[in-house]
């Protein structure tokens, strides 16, 4: 018993080892990477960089919402994006899904991700019952 | 309305996409990711590495005062170099700007930049006020 | 005098830089990039994936127990790998050594590591005392 809460969503892919979707401890949700995977966990190949960081951030905010936070209530997201020219197409999904939000922000260039995927997302948000 | 400021400073480069360059929520102020940019938006094409992340930590310093902080009040900063090569220039600088301050650190090779810069720094500080 | 505590233990490899071990700020432990190093700060050449893996998260976790914290109190972890095909590696490892305690998680490719080392793990951790 820490009093650190873990989150479990089927609205986001379960962990593919030995982690949480996030930990909650007292005002802050801390955020696993995602991957572009399906809720469900099955990858879609094939699709473009777009689509896979919506697929990403999807997750991630739907780990934010069973953590009791939302949007606006994301503190910091960071970016690991294979391809720097891709930076655009991110930022373009972002901007979508965050609309009036805002958050701090890294996008980190990598040389690869696991399963050949173009982008992963991780961050810290705040619970909304708590702003 | 979440209690979460955003912090906007002519100090530093304006967000170039979609994010603050800093959120604050309660002590803790989150940085974005700072290129070596001059605080006008201006690239800087053709500087060293050391010249590059001065700037960069210059930026992000800025960024910290902005929230009420100081290089005193830097938690963690993370570090992201093409080239691990420029881990002792990077050192250098950064000692010669955080003085007697020692944050929590991580230096992370990368294997570009946006724009062709060699190193990109984010981090997490409290407000000056709360320490 | 800002309230911001350094870590510094023997149970882990000195800081080969201007920064420390961790920063502890109220509840929070914010620990720097952990090499494979010895804690005597040797460096161990030509060992394996697994063993580089074991050796930086022990460094990590003794960092976290000089903070005030243990395996069950980390709320993220970041993990640096040189090789995506490490994954499953290293997550055997962290399984072994997190047990019951399942952070937060991010793993992220990256093209190289000083001294060319296979991984770097960084972290946050709460202090044992205020859970």
């Amino acid at each position: 018993m820490t009093g650190i809460e873990r989150i479990e969503t089927a609205g986001a892919p379960a962990p593919a080892g030995h982690y949480s979707q996030a930990t909650v401890w007292r005002d802050l949700i801390w955020i696993s990477g995602q991957l572009p995977k399906e809720p469900s966990g099955n990858p879609r190949p094939g699709v473009s960089f777009e689509d896979q960081a919506r697929l990403a951030l999807t997750n991630l905010l739907a780990i934010v919402a069973a953590g009791g936070g939302s949007a606006d209530t994301v503190l910091k997201v960071t970016a690991y994006v294979v391809g720097i020219e891709n930076w655009p197409a991110f930022n373009r999904v972002f901007a979508e899904l965050f609309r009036d939000a805002r958050p701090a922000r890294a996008v980190v260039p990598v040389p690869e991700l696991h399963h050949g995927y173009l982008v992963e997302v991780d961050g810290i948000a705040v619970r909304a019952d708590r702003v």
